[in-house]
């Protein structure tokens, strides 16, 4: 059962904001979706905006300024919080393990495993309930994300490609599985051995599986977490393959949301032109 | 002296946080100020966007989206904190008395007078240190803002035209003497004569002076201040005096950002268009 916690006017479509009772994750949730204008008269496709560390389900509904473009090009939007939370969910001193700190996998191992399927609660038990509930296109769904939120996009998009027919990131963890963004946490979720690994690893994906379609990625020039994100190890996985891959340095840019916001735009209109034929 | 906190570039400028000692205010007061790409070549014009109630320099500056048409049309946006702010300076228990709450006058009453000296910091003290350190047109500045910052933003350019030769609001406080949000803190800043009010009153400039310039307002059909705000009594006031006044009610919108966000772009609009001719 859904309950609105807001529902507000913007650029002529409705910013929603619902909590209910994950099973996926054992706790309440919180998510965020932007309906543009169409959506009175019709069903729309539905883009999934996945966030980054420390996010909620807040941070890219208020800092990224998709809503603009989404609302023009009828286009819905899903802002999924990045982690189960609340007092009786196992968390950690570190910022980038546990709450707030999903990584979008579905956690094997103690305390975490009980809450932390992520994976599972954004790919399967979200995406039914927002489909279910609300005017989008179920056969026209896309990913993107930010920083850990780009590493979840990217790795969704490359293992479930019939659900998420288009994929973008900012700024991706685009090789966790050699970043101390990413080995400290897939221990911790998944456990020590590396061979659960690589389902959830951008780079060893794009060798093993790929993206049957163009995965656009943008990244700032001046991002300080340019040696954790490994955005050059996807660069030469998907030359080698020959993946259909827009990837662009934006000089002078850094990691935050107003390089988000500077670039959302060609993002959401990749989107928009994608789930438009499906 | 200043010193910059951050300086991030957005939409091809940059998105600027700065901190300097106030003497208006007698403390440390930060502010934003972006910079459209046009000022790496020539001084631009200036728009000043004054927050609400609650709000520090960051709200406007994150929630409103002004930068991304600020960089398209060549307009530095400076965003000023709301109040004084630290351990020494007076506040309240009430949200809109005291610190986040400066409503945009200089306080003449104890404990405010020493540091609530906000229309002079902003008028004053921050016009000359931005003007003399930032590549902006100092006969070419407007003045916008939200809510309380609305007010400030009326309430300035009637009374200061030649300085601020362009002016807008969204959901402004456009009569405080009149309202439980405007006759608290003129109490207790300015003092219990009522005499003194009447200057930062937009109702009562409107019949002593008006303005030399059309005047854009935006506020949300359901905005749940309307009986605060008293939108009401400024339309009559201004059609009275036959003031070129566009004041649209937005259907549906409620008194958030999402709401400023969603009409910034008239806004941005029309102060790029005023001072783009001084």
């Amino acid at each position: 059962m859904i309950t609105t916690d807001s529902d507000i006017k913007c650029f002529g479509g409705r910013q929603i904001v619902c909590r209910h009772h994950s099973e996926a994750c054992q706790c309440d949730m919180r998510f965020g979706l932007f309906l543009p204008p169409l959506a009175q008269t019709r069903e729309v496709p539905l883009l999934w905006f996945l966030a980054g560390l420390t996010c909620t389900h807040e941070n890219a509904m208020i800092k990224a300024g998709a809503q603009y473009w989404a609302a023009q090009l009828g286009l819905a939007i899903a802002y999924p919080d990045t982690s189960p939370r609340g007092p009786g969910v196992a968390d950690d001193k570190d910022f980038a393990l546990g709450q707030g700190a999903g990584f979008y996998v579905d956690a094997t191992r103690e305390p975490w495993a009980p809450n932390f399927q992520m994976r599972r609660y954004i790919t399967e038990e979200l995406r039914s309930l927002i489909t279910a509930e609300f005017p989008v296109r179920r056969a026209a769904q896309g990913v993107c994300g930010h920083s850990m939120g780009g590493h979840g996009a990217l790795t969704i998009a490359m293992t479930m490609p019939d659900i998420y027919r288009s994929v973008s990131a900012f700024a991706p963890i685009a090789n966790p599985m050699r970043s101390e963004w990413g080995q400290p946490q897939f221990t911790a979720y998944l456990g020590a051995d590396s061979a659960h690994w690589s389902a959830h690893d951008a780079c060893e994906l794009m060798r093993t599986h790929g993206y049957p379609g163009r995965i656009i990625i943008d990244q700032g020039g001046d991002d300080p977490y340019t040696a954790l994100l490994r955005l050059d190890e996807l660069t030469t996985a998907a030359t080698r393959r020959d993946q259909e891959c827009d990837i662009v340095i934006r000089d002078g840019y850094d990691h935050g949301y107003f390089f988000v916001a500077s670039f959302v735009e060609r993002h959401v209109r990749h989107h928009a032109l994608t789930l438009s034929a499906c």
